[in-house]
């Protein structure tokens, strides 16, 4: 009976182990291999103009912090910004994770980006950027972008 | 004993949640108190030029990303990035959280800054930035700056 009783035991400890052990799981190889996947799919999105495929990289409530403006929160917003992205000639965006961290299902990543912009009629610009950006898991085990923030690497004009 | 042996179950099943409960614990109403709490106290360390102050706030392997310049990672070298804020005439950082989130030991929080400089012998210059900042939950439940990223509000000349 000593037997069962710890047997009992266990099984208890495990099986809570087991119903909490989700919330804890951060995998931060799987998770970066995820968040770059991700990452490509958007630059793909950018390359192809196609709107919806960038928006479809954001939550619904995600907030985007661009260098130039204020913050701006929520994917109708942001869906106003990459139209405004589109129409100065923003042609391509080449990431570069640098690092990903995190927990349960909040990831930070620090990365790089080179931007192409080649408005019509005129030579393509080339700018670096680097960024901070929070993503969330979805319930189907993919990254969406909650929080995105950039900056410049050249020092700025006035500053 | 079958009550003993429910008990012995349940005794199992709490201790194993009570052992996981910590790293699921994210009461986003006291992350953002601890926050605001840890802001504070950047604040005064900078109004009172006290660069261990300022430091004491970030990780060691914290890292800063200024709008102007690379990607700057480890105390040394953001210890180097407050010398030169305070030889420029930092006197003054006023935060205002408007979101925390996060899960786990990860939080973020999305806020804005008003920031007063002022060069030794000149007036002195007003800014704004926007900021996002990755804090890690400290073994004694202090919050601490893991990844530092701003922006400043108004249009950049010449991008």
């Amino acid at each position: 009976m000593k037997h069962f009783i710890a047997a009992m035991f266990v099984m208890g400890f495990s099986l809570a182990q087991f119903s909490c052990s989700k919330p804890e799981t951060f995998n931060e190889a799987e998770v970066r291999k995820s968040i770059e996947e991700a990452c490509a799919k958007y630059s793909k999105a950018i390359q192809e103009g196609n709107l919806a495929g960038v928006l479809a990289e954001y939550t619904d409530d995600a907030t985007a912090i661009p260098p130039d403006g204020e913050i701006i929160k929520g994917k109708q917003a942001i869906e106003e910004l990459y139209k405004k992205f589109f129409q100065i000639g923003m042609k391509e965006i080449v990431f570069t994770t640098i690092e990903v961290g995190g927990s349960g299902d909040t990831a930070y990543e620090i990365g790089k980006t080179k931007v192409r912009i080649q408005p019509v009629g005129q030579a393509a610009i080339q700018d670096s950027t680097k960024y901070l950006v929070i993503w969330k898991r979805q319930p189907d085990d993919t990254w969406k972008v909650h929080v995105d923030i950039w900056n410049f690497s050249l020092p700025m004009a006035g500053k």
